[in-house]
Order: structure tokens, then C-alpha cells, then sequence
């Protein structure tokens, strides 16, 4: 078998946003790669690949198997029309109280089948097991790859500033983006070997995702947290980028040279960093050399209703909308994608951003499949790792994802296989934002309902003395989050009776533990879980939890956050130090019990 | 939803095959991780697992998408079953000349399906989308997983000697096992920044699989070449094992603490390495605190029958057989896993054995899905690897395979799901292994009666002097491959009518362009791309060429073996320089042609 003679990538070339002769190419980053990145190399096998395609060669060279040995015939799946869930309105705070899901068995679907082997001729339309499920090509399985280039491309950001674009690699989800980001662009360090002006670092966001945090730490990086606000990184201030970088302590290791941010429905503040944001930002990442790794699993889940609606349940004036698109720059093709915040590879004049997407909100975590987009040289060092690491992603889901978005069309809605689309993956994505939407808004509501109790103040400060003055006293606040799964809740303890008699971290444990008993049965993420630097003086995240609506039951969003507005309720009104030390020793006992814990997987360290 | 609390790993504790008062458990090898290795932790999560099982709790914490709102609604496949293609006998020679192989249109088949929810409440055996296709558990998708597991301690390796036998964890195929092994074992390494005693070497057969050399070297590590004989590596001996050990010159780094290996259809030697030879390398290893990483994919393609028909071919007496299980020890319960060679497992009382497995060739390379198997607490730490880098497989493969194996009974063999169990995995292993065997003995056997030529040797050294001496001359000579998917073949150009005017390596060049083109239209691979140290002075892969006969399709086995025959026998006719020239500069005008070649997939490099 020969295998064709693909151009590496053949989706149509995008118009440029400006024209191509004022478009400069983008940086040589190559200073910023690790030793063993600079390293690799091309396989030597590349000099054979001509006479592979010579006519009516006898391939006795490469290592296949027959694929005709495979014990799958054909793949098949019963899936999802595109329109399957309703979208919402970009501009109206109105929402169905009722669930749109209904039975899924009762659902319109389609049905694709992946065959033994297809007739098509065109790599990049010829879906089929012989190709899926033999050995595959690092950047991608090409009708996949076709795909997710051109809508990258053209759809997704279609005003990327330097000239021919960026190029895109698929890759066994977002965080293993990363961990190939982050082997390209950074050196491994330790501390009882490698001198501390060796040491790099790693700007984040001061409450960041765990996950990328510990995947990037035991390399020796030193994390370094900058101050955040609602809508993300501060650009300046205390603690904001400029002064983390402008007085940076090179006793403590090198300046970094790397960002990881998450700027859609940020993990766990769900900020969306605006256009004006980014573009300080960026601004300063060029003065200091600084690479952008933008972590963007959300980017779909931008809820415009959010503000609004916070504004109205406050009484406040309806705030500005958020800046997308200009009218002088490319639009999308789509409404939907042009309404949402842009990635900063919309900025990206440089050529320093490493944009790393998923399929794991959009399809499932299960898929294990996403890609990066970057600068063509960036992408050619990611294809180096992959082909030494994980070769490319399963053929399985890369069929399986394929053929659902790109599948042959069908009229008949009904049966017969079918394929979404551009049109109908653009729908589906609307979709999914219009059901995660309505979560956010009924979470959101029932917990701007529980901010508040009403609080009898201690006159003394005997323990059993009376209680009388009352008060009004707010035991949390939030935003209503603007993107994500997440709504990041900040508890006000100073509120709390037992303030100046127990400490607040210790207060905030036994809330949290509080919350999981009978009746509350609410079990939430505690705010230090994300704390960029556990353990730092300077971190705050025991002031916080963050609470998923994505997860549970849509008819049980409603419950459980009433349950958690009631246990916050409850919680502020124990009087006595005993109180705690009696959920403590509790939660003590519990401890005991708990052996032979195992692995449960990575979802819960999302 | 909350998740299962799993016992790790809930396959049946296998009998030991000593009593387990004789076992003593496996060595600590925490001296041999990586300093990243070393720093890896536990995700913080794990302290509040004991929460998620808490009845009726409302799950905020977890940041998971809502299973519901995945748009498969079933996974399903046709799939063949288990007794689809014929097996060979272990002892007979005798093949059928015809295919066994009919179309696959006309085969029996099952059928899978992956429901949306499955109503099994055992984890381990509820195969289902939403549980395969949500965030899963690093160690693997627990239905595989406890399959993979059991079969690997009862069935594949049961009489590994430590106490309480090996662990397992799924991965993203072999070459994924191999770079987070190596990742685990290893430090990085550069000329320009460290010290050349740290540098750290990996010890591997002096021709061995390019793809995993290649994705070794760039961390820096030397590459350190043992010499092999038609078995694998020598122990002793010039090159062998113990004089490269012994002799270590510890001014060009540090003394190898790694071994990368390939013992069964050695690629690209095709060797099998006897239990005899294990025991003596082991020991060395033992001796020298070695850790052997042995990759091993084609375990289940050992051919009894090569070393039968190479002897009866050659007029030889026929070999004894090889020494496989004994009769102390424990039995695999299946009569062809018992007749197959075992792992260095078998033997490791140390515990310093690192095993890659891969589904590649035995489901599908495109699966990218395989396993590592070892002690218990070198699996841990590559589960903490796998937890910051690919999380795990995906779980469309996972589920599909899962099921494949796993699924309910039918007694229907034509209609309705159902899955092969252990029996019928062994049983498809044995049909593929009789498939690739005939394709060995096609290809041996026309291989074998090409061996020679009849040559009339040069009178003057004039090349238009007359010819007439004549002389039957061995152009190659070869082993009947005993495992695997090649053949490796070597060259006699001492044969040659150009010796002495064109050198070797030249000739070599030539011969294999001149092969590529009509009528021969045979593409093997050049030997010297299997050089583990490429260019070195004492590297002699020039000499060989690796013929794969897995691939083509079956009925073109024997046409592409007489093809390649002849052309060598053509160019074992040139007797002139200038015909040499002729085909150089042909080559090199085609090596002009050549742009735009990009990324075909790491299959070639396998």
C-alpha cells in the first residue's frame, strides 16, 4: 500500500484582514525552545518518501500491518442532530425555566458509518478503517485535519495579523497541548543540580486550573501568580503583569519567558478577558519576550446574559456590551462565532501566541482530541514531540469525529448517514452554550437570592451571652460568570459571628465540610485548590469555593444551589467555637474511614 | 453524578507460582527515576474523594460537561469474530498456497453496540458512553483496564517471581510507554551545559527500531550499541553485553543504567531471544543494576515452523524446538500462549523490568492504545506521568475494544452483541499469527531459491575484457524470520563484480534505488536506517536491507518476493561502473523532483 502524497495541509487559504503585502511574518521564536526540542529531528525516513508513490510499487519497506486484518468492518454511531439543543439569545435575559433536554431516545439523530474503505480518492474526504485505524500521520488524520485547519483558519480566527497565518496540529486533548507546549518552550530545572539563574518561570493567573498548574511544576518552573481581576490577568497595579516583570527578582530564577492563561470562563473565576485587556496585555508580552500559552476549552461558552442580568437583579444600570469584532476586520461567517470574544491570536502580530483547544467541551473529555494553533515553526517542533511521544490521536474518535462534522450530507433528516457541517458544528456549538447558559442563569439567581441573612449581633463576649441587634449581613458575593462551567463565590467571613475567635481558613474548612452533611448535601470546590502557589502568604483562594453547574442534572441545579444557600445560611448562624470543633472532629473521623482511595481520574482535577 | 470508588485494580489475584512465603517483592528502583520523576505528585484533589461518595451528595466540585450533552447517542461496529482467520500448527511446515482470506463482505460478524448508559453497576464491566467518553482514570478505562490487567497476570505472564506480581497502566500505544518510561528513567542531557559524567546511556541491539532511537536521543542520552546474533543480544563476546558493561569508559558518560530491548521478531532482525539467553543477560543486568525496557509487539507472531522449513530447505537436520514454559511452572490455560517464548517478566526476580505492550498488531495501529507492564511503584509513577500529560486513551477506543472483548455473550454468532472473552482474544492472536506465518513462508521460500547466481568471472581488470570463469555466487543470505513482520536480509557484495572498484555502502545505495524501478518495483528498507549509532565507523547496517511481508496484500506476497529477487540478481549482473553512475544519477535527478514532501505518518518509521 501506498500512502498518498499529501500537501501538508489543504484547506483553502484564508483571505488576509489586511492586505498581504502589509503582513509581516511572525517572530523567529527559536530562542525560546528547550535543549531537547532543538534536539529533534526530522525522521531520516523522509528521503524514501518519493519512491513510495512510484506506480505499482511492492511496499516492502514500511512497518504495517494488513489492515485488512483489523477486526473492525465498519464503525458506526447513532448521533446528534446539529439543532438538537436551543440556543439563547445574545441579548435577552430570558430564559425557559423548564429543561429544553428531553429523553434523548425520543431525540431526532443521525446515524454515520465509517466503512471498511471508502472510494474517495481525496485524502482529505476519505474516511474509512483502512486509513483510520492504520499507522496515521503526527499532525492529524487528514479529512480531521482539513477540517479543524480550516475552520481555525477562516472561522474561528479568521484576522490573525501575520502573514500566511497559523498553522494547526491535532493533539490527545488540551492538556496534552500543553505538556508539548510547554516541553518545546521550557528547559527542566532542580534545585540541588542547576543554578537558580537557570530557572524559568511560568506566569499565571494568581487562581489557576490544578491540573496545567502540576503538570508544569514538577519540571522546576517556577509558577509566578499575577493579580486578576473579574475579567482576568491586570495588566498593571500591584502584582499585575507589568510590575511582576518590571521588578522581577533575577535572584530567584530567570524573568519568565512564558504565560499560561485561560481567557474564556477563566478555571475557577470564569472572567472573560476583554479585546482592550488583551491588548495591554500583549503589549507588554512583546516589551518582555514573553509567549503566550492561551488554554481556550470555552471559548464557545461566552454568556452575554450574564451582566445583564446581574445588573437587573441589582438594581444596576445595564453595563456596555463587550467589544468583539471591528467592523474593519474579517468576519467569521457566522454571528454566533462573530458575537464572542476573540482569541489573542486575533492580536497575535508577533507570532508569540500557543493556543491550545479541546474537544472536550464541545464533543466529550472522553475524546481525548484536540490542537494547537500557533506559527508555522512553533507547529513544525509540536509535530517533532508528537512523533516521538504520542504519534497522533486515536483513529477511533479521529474517524468517529470526522465523519459526524464532515460525514457525506443527507436530506433526509431522519436516516441515512449525514454530516453536520460547518453550519451544523457552528449550530451545535450555539447549542451547547444556549444549555449551559440557562445553568449559569438559574445557579446565578437562586444564589443573588441567598446573599444576605439576617444576623443578631453579640453584645458581649460571653459565649451563652444574649443576642439582639439585628443585622443585615452578607455572607458572599460573585459575579454572574460570563463564560464557562464555573461560578468562582467569595465568602465575606468578616461577616461571620465567630470572626476574631476562629481564623478564617479555619473557618472556610469547616464551611466546606458543613456544606456536604445532611441537609445541604452540597459539595463544592474549595478556593485554594487553585491557588497558583499553595501555601504562599499571599494567597487568597481560602476566601473563595467554586461552584460547577455544568455537572449535575439540569432539574437538579436549582436544588443543590438552593441547598448550598441554605448550608451558607445555616453555617453563619452556629454562635459557638464548639460548633466548629464539632464539624471538625467529625471531619476527623471521616478521615479515618477513608482508605484503599484510589484513582478517579483527571475529571476531577478540572 | 458521583464516580464509582474503584478498588485500583479489581481483576482475581493470580496463584503464585512459588508459594508466596518463597517471593520476595520487587527491588526499590527509586534511584534510577528522573529528578522530574522524582517531584511528581499526587494530585491534592485525592483528600476530598472520600466526599464525592457521600449518598444524595449535589456534585458542584468536579469540573466535568454534562454526559447528556454529548452528541453520540451509541457506539457500534461490525466486527469479526474470533475464529475469522486459520491458525497455523506449531509444528507442521506444511501451508495452504491459497489465502485464507476471502472478502470480508462474506465473513461471518458481530455486532457491538455502546449504549448511551449501561445498567451495570460494576464498573468493570459497564461499558457505556457516559462513563467512556467523560474524564476518565489515568491507570485506564476500568472496563479494559480489569481486562488488560487479568489477562496480563494469568494468562500473558504468570509466573512473574516477585511478591504480589506486576501492575499494569493503559497508554497511548508503545512509543507513548516508551517516552514516559524514559521520561521516568532518565535525565535529560546537553553538551553545551553539563557535565559529560552525567551524561546517562541506553543500551539497545546494535540494530533496533528507528522511531524509539529517534525519540531517545534528543534528551541527550548516548545511545550505546550491543552486538546481536540471529537471537538478539550477544552476552559475551566482543560488543556483548558484559564486555560493553565491564569495559565501560566512564570518561564518555555515565555506565548505561537503561536497556532498551526488542526480544520477540526483533525489529528489524526479526530474532527471537530464547529463555536460555534471557537468563544470561538478566543476570548481567542484575550485576550491573540495569533496568530493561522490553518492547515488545509482536509477542503473539512467533513462528515455530521458520527454523523447521529453513532447515529442511538447506538439507539440514531439523532444530530442536525452543524452550518456551517448563513444566513447574504455572500454565497460561491456553496451549498456544504455553508454546510461545515468554517475557524477560518471566524471570524478573528483581523487579527491573519495564514492559510495553501495544494493541497495534494485534487490533490496529490507529487504536494508539497499549500498556506498561511492571512493579507496582514504577507504574505509579507513570501514572502520575500519564495524569500531567495524556490523561489516557481515548475513550472511544477504549469503549470499542472494551466491548469487542468484553461484551455480553451471544450464543447467536450471527446477530445481536456479543463479545470474544478471553477465549476468543487468544483464539483471534493465534488466527492473526497463522496469517502473518504463511505470508513468512511465501516470502522465505522465494527468497531462499533466489539466494544465487550463476556469474562468469572477469578475466582482466579491463571492464570490456572478455567473461568466463563461471562461478555460482551467494548474493544474500538470510534467517527464515522466527517472529515478527521482516525479514532481514544480508547483502554478500564480496559476491558482487564490482567489489574492489565500487565500494560497499555505494553498491549498497545503488542496488536498493535500482530495485525501485521497473520491473522490479521493490521498495525494502535500507539497513543502515537501523543503525542505532547511524554513521559510526563500526556501523554495518549498509549490509542489510528489512523486508516487511505483512503489508502488501497476501496474494502480492510472492509476486514482490520474485520481483526483488530478480532485480537483485539483474544487478549482481552489471558489471560495469558506469551502469553504477547510470542509476546514481538517475536517483539524483529524482531527489530534485522531491518538494513538498511532508509528514506520511509514523507507520513508515516503524
Amino acid at each position: 500500500m501506498v500512502m498518498p502524497r499529501l500537501k501538508p495541509f489543504s484547506g483553502q487559504e484564508p483571505k488576509a484582514a489586511s492586505p498581504a503585502s502589509e503582513q509581516k511574518p511572525p517572530l523567529d521564536l527559536s530562542h525560546h525552545y528547550s535543549r531537547v526540542t532543538k534536539a529533534r529531528q526530522e525522521s531520516n525516513i523522509k528521503a524514501f518518501y518519493k519512491y513510495f508513490a512510484i506506480p505499482g510499487i511492492g511496499n516492502l519497506a514500511g512497518g504495517l500491518p494488513n489492515a485488512s486484518y483489523f477486526p473492525y468492518d465498519t464503525l458506526q454511531a447513532r448521533v446528534a442532530l446539529p439543532d438538537r439543543f436551543e440556543p439563547t439569545s445574545t441579548t435577552s435575559t430570558t430564559f425557559s425555566p423548564k429543561s429544553t433536554e428531553s429523553r434523548i431516545a425520543s431525540e431526532p439523530f443521525a446515524r454515520i458509518v465509517v466503512p471498511r474503505e471508502s472510494s474517495s480518492s481525496d485524502p482529505s474526504s476519505k474516511i474509512d478503517i483502512t486509513t483510520a485505524l492504520q499507522y496515521g500521520q503526527a499532525s492529524g488524520y487528514p479529512p480531521l485535519l482539513s477540517f479543524v485547519r480550516q475552520f481555525t483558519r477562516e472561522n474561528l480566527h479568521p484576522n490573525v495579523p501575520y502573514a500566511g497565518g497559523p498553522e494547526v496540529i491535532l493533539t490527545n486533548g488540551a492538556l496534552d497541548g500543553l505538556s508539548k507546549a510547554i516541553e518545546c518552550l521550557s528547559n527542566s530545572w532542580d534545585k540541588t543540580r542547576d543554578w537558580v539563574s537557570d530557572r524559568e518561570g511560568v506566569l499565571c493567573e494568581e487562581f489557576s486550573f490544578m491540573s496545567s498548574i502540576q503538570s508544569m511544576r514538577p519540571r522546576g518552573l517556577q509558577i509566578v501568580p499575577v493579580k486578576v481581576d473579574l475579567e482576568g490577568i491586570l495588566p498593571s497595579g500591584p502584582g499585575g503583569l507589568e510590575d511582576v516583570l518590571e521588578n522581577w527578582d533575577i535572584s530567584k530564577g530567570k524573568r519568565p519567558h512564558l504565560m499560561y492563561t485561560i481567557t474564556i470562563g477563566q478555571n475557577p473565576t470564569s472572567g472573560i478577558l476583554s479585546v482592550e485587556r488583551r491588548k495591554e496585555i500583549y503589549s507588554i508580552c512583546t516589551k518582555y519576550d514573553v509567549v503566550i500559552i492561551e488554554d481556550d476549552p470555552y471559548w464557545h461558552l461566552q454568556y452575554p446574559s450574564a451582566a445583564l442580568s446581574e445588573a437587573s437583579a441589582r438594581n444596576l444600570p445595564p453595563p456596555a456590551p463587550v467589544t468583539t469584532i471591528s467592523s474593519s476586520q474579517k468576519s467569521s461567517g457566522f454571528p454566533f462565532l462573530d458575537s464572542l470574544v476573540p482569541s489573542y491570536l486575533s492580536i497575535d502580530t508577533d507570532g508569540r501566541v500557543v493556543r491550545l483547544d479541546t474537544f472536550s467541551k464541545s464533543i466529550a473529555p472522553g475524546c481525548r482530541l484536540g490542537w494547537v494553533t500557533a506559527q508555522p515553526k512553533l507547529i513544525e517542533r509540536l509535530l517533532r514531540i508528537t512523533e516521538g511521544t504520542t504519534q497522533n490521536p486515536s483513529g477511533f474518535v479521529q474517524a468517529m469525529v470526522a465523519q459526524v462534522i464532515m460525514g457525506p450530507q443527507s436530506n433526509d433528516r431522519n436516516s441515512g448517514p449525514t454530516g453536520w457541517k460547518v453550519d451544523g458544528w457552528v449550530r451545535w456549538l450555539e447549542g451547547l452554550r444556549g444549555n449551559y447558559e440557562r445553568r449559569m442563569q438559574i445557579m446565578s439567581a437562586v444564589l443573588e437570592e441567598g446573599k444576605f441573612t439576617i444576623q443578631q449581633k453579640r453584645m458581649a463576649n460571653d459565649e451563652d451571652a444574649e443576642w439582639a441587634v439585628v443585622k443585615k449581613a452578607e455572607m458572599y458575593n460573585f459575579c454572574w460568570p460570563r463564560g464557562g462551567m464555573f461560578l468562582w463565590l467569595r465568602y465575606n467571613f468578616d461577616s461571620h459571628p465567630l470572626v476574631g475567635q476562629v481564623d478564617g481558613p479555619r473557618l472556610a474548612k469547616a464551611l466546606w465540610v458543613w456544606l456536604t452533611r445532611k441537609p445541604y448535601l452540597a459539595l463544592v470546590m474549595p478556593g485554594e485548590i487553585f491557588d497558583a502557589v499553595p501555601g504562599s502568604t499571599t494567597s487568597e483562594g481560602w476566601r473563595f469555593c467554586r461552584i460547577c453547574f455544568a455537572a449535575v442534572e439540569e432539574e437538579d441545579v436549582q436544588k443543590v444551589s438552593i441547598g448550598f444557600a441554605r448550608g451558607v445560611e445555616s453555617f453563619w448562624h452556629l454562635r459557638k467555637v464548639k460548633d466548629i470543633e464539632g464539624i471538625e472532629a467529625w471531619a476527623a473521623s471521616e478521615e479515618r474511614e477513608q482508605q484503599g482511595v484510589t484513582d478517579l481520574g483527571a475529571g476531577w482535577a478540572c
